[in-house]
C-alpha cells in the first residue's frame, strides 16, 4: 500500500533546503512518497532540478512564517501550510508534516480538516526526551483552557500514541500537579484526577509533578496546553542554560578546555539525544487525519523522521483508532 | 538594632543536624540573633550541649514533616514551624525562616500572621539561577488558581522583593505565557496582561515564555502558582537530568572518564551555582511580617544565608513596603 505524506515544504526555518533533502531521503517509490507542497522554482533548485519517483510538487506562492499570527491561516488559502492540509483533506495525500509554527498549524489544521467522532478537542502530543526512552506530554499547546473532561480525552489519545507510534507497551498515564495528593492542583486539575481514577482505556497512576518528567514516572503526562508549552520550553531552555553554563565554566581554565576538548563526542551524544531531530516532535491528534509537527529548527535528517512518522500513523490508522479508543 | 530571626530548627530533611549549625555560623549577639524552636534535646545536642550569646531555644514538642498535609498545620499548634511562626506574632522575633515543606509553611503563616493591609493574597516568591544573576518567580505554589488581580499584585510585590532583597535596580517583570503577543495564553493571563500595561509600581515588558526564564529578558516572571510550581521542579529536573546524562556519557569510555575528570572543578562551580543554597529559596510575601522558605535539600550554609535573607528583610521593613507599594 502507498502512502502519500503531504509535507509543507515551505515550514521550518531553513524551508525548501532542509525539508526538500528530508524528502530525497526518505522517499520510496510504492511505499512511501511525498508530495511537496510550496514554491515550485525553490522546490525544484533544492531537488538539483528535477524530482525522483515518488516525490511530486504542487505549487503554493504563499508561505506563513514562524512569526505570523496562527489566527491569519484563514486568509491565507494558498500558503504551503494550508494546501498541504488541503490535499490531505481531498484525499491526495494520507498524513501532513510541517516544520511550521505550532500555533499555525493547529490552526489550519482545525480548518482543514475533520474533527474525529467523540472528540471533544483536539490536542498536540509532544515527546520529552527522558531517560531510557520518550515520555509523551500532552497537551503541549492545542488548549490553553480545557475542561476536566477534555484531559481525560487528552490522557485516552496520548495513550495509543505512545503505544502506536512509539512503541511503549501498556503505557502508564500522570497528571502533571504541583504534588501526589489528588486534593492537590487547581481546580481543573482536581477535577480531572476524579474523572481519571475510574476513565477507561489508560493506566492512570495519579499525579506527577515537574521533577518527574525526565525520569519516566509515566510514559503519558497530562496537562492543559498553557502549561504544556511553558513546560517544555523551560526543559528546553534549562538544557541549554545548563550545557552553555557548563561551557563558560570549562573554558574558564586550562584544564576545563582539556576537559572540554575531551569530553566533547559525549557532549555531542547528549545534545544528539537532546535534539529535536532525535526525539521526534509533535503530533496534533483527534482530527481526521495526523498531522506531525517537526521543530522549526530540524535539519533534513528532522524532517526525513517526522516523514516516517507521518506514513506510519496512516499505515496503522492511527486516526482512526483514536476514534474507537474514545468510543470504548 | 538587633534583629531576632524565629527559625524552624526540626525543618528541612536533615533538622537541627544542619539549621543549628547554620545559625551558629550566622549568630551575631545584638545584630542578629536567632531564636531556635524545636525539639530542646535535639537543638542543644546540635549545638554540642549548650548555645552561645545570641542563640536561643524554645521548645517544641511536634514537627511537621516534609510529607504532612499542609492542611493538618491547624491541628498541629505544637509543632516547631506553627511556634517559630507565632514567635513571630507576638513581637518576640522579626521574621521567620524554614527549610519546611512548601505548603505548610505556606498555610501555617496565613494562620499566624496577619495579611498587610491592600493584599489580596500572598505569593511565593522564589529564585532561579539564570544567566548572570537571579530572576524572581512569583507565584512560586502559593495561589493555584488566581485572578488578574492578584496577578498584578505578585508582579508589584515581586518587583519590590527584587529591588529590596536581590538588589535589582529598577527591575523589569514580564508576564509567562505561551507566546509574545497579549493575545496569547489562557484568559486570566490575558486579562492579567491587559491590566500589567498600565499598572503602577512595575515596569512591565509584555510576555515572556519558558524558554526566556534563564535568558533574563525579565526580571521578575509573574505567574500563577500551579505553572510556577510546576516550572521551578521541570527546572530543577532538567538540570540534573542534563548533567547525569552528561556523567553516563563521559563515563563510556576512556577518553570521557578523563575528561570528566578534568572538568571536575567546573561542574562543582555549576552545581554550586544552580544549588539551592546559592540561589537562596523562597519569599512569602504579603504578611505583616516577612517568611523565608529555604529549600529542605538545604546544608547548613543555605540555612544560614536564608536567615541573613530574613534579618535584612526585617531591618529594611520589606513587609511594611510591600503594602505602601501597593496602595501607590
Amino acid at each position: 500500500m502507498t502512502v502519500t505524506v503531504a509535507l509543507d515544504a515551505m515550514g521550518g526555518d531553513r524551508g525548501p533546503s532542509e525539508t526538500v533533502p528530508g524528502a530525497l531521503t526518505v522517499v520510496r517509490p510504492g511505499v512511501l512518497e511525498v508530495l511537496l507542497v510550496g514554491d515550485e522554482a525553490a522546490v525544484l533548485a533544492a531537488a538539483g532540478g528535477a524530482l525522483p519517483a515518488g516525490l511530486t510538487v504542487e505549487h503554493a506562492p504563499d508561505a506563513i512564517g514562524p512569526g505570523d499570527d496562527p489566527a491569519a491561516v484563514r486568509s491565507r488559502p494558498d500558503s504551503s501550510l494550508v494546501r498541504a492540509l488541503a490535499a490531505v483533506r481531498d484525499g491526495r495525500a494520507g498524513a501532513c508534516v510541517s516544520m511550521g509554527n505550532t500555533g499555525a498549524v493547529v490552526a489550519a489544521s482545525l480548518l482543514a480538516l475533520r474533527r474525529l467522532p467523540g472528540v471533544l478537542r483536539p490536542a498536540v502530543a509532544a515527546t520529552l526526551p527522558a531517560a531510557g526512552g520518550p515520555v509523551l506530554l500532552i497537551d503541549a499547546g492545542a488548549n490553553v483552557d480545557p475542561r476536566p473532561e477534555q484531559l481525560v480525552q487528552f490522557a485516552q489519545m496520548g495513550t495509543l500514541v505512545a503505544e502506536d507510534l512509539l512503541g511503549i507497551d501498556d503505557p502508564t498515564c500522570g497528571l502533571l500537579s504541583v504534588g501526589e495528593e489528588p486534593s492537590k492542583g487547581s481546580q481543573t486539575v482536581r477535577e480531572a484526577h476524579a474523572l481519571l481514577v475510574s476513565a477507561p482505556g489508560i493506566r492512570f497512576v495519579g499525579n506527577v509533578e515537574g521533577h518527574d518528567l525526565l525520569t519516566r514516572r509515566a510514559d503519558v503526562v497530562v496537562t492543559d496546553g498553557f502549561t504544556g508549552n511553558v513546560v517544555l520550553k523551560t526543559a528546553e531552555g534549562t538544557a541549554r542554560h545548563a550545557l552553555g553554563r557548563l561551557r563558560d565554566a570549562a573554558m574558564a581554565s586550562t584544564r576545563g578546555r582539556l576537559g572540554g576538548a575531551l569530553l566533547r563526542p559525549a557532549v555531542r551524544t547528549l545534545r544528539e539525544e537532546m535534539h529535536p531531530d532525535t526525539y521526534g516532535g509533535a503530533w496534533l491528534v483527534g482530527l481526521d487525519a495526523l498531522v506531525v509537527i517537526g521543530h522549526g529548527r530540524s535539519s533534513r535528517t528532522g524532517v526525513a523522521s517526522a516523514c516516517r512518522y507521518a506514513a506510519d500513523a496512516a499505515r496503522r490508522g492511527v486516526a482512526e483508532r483514536v476514534a474507537a479508543r474514545l468510543q470504548a
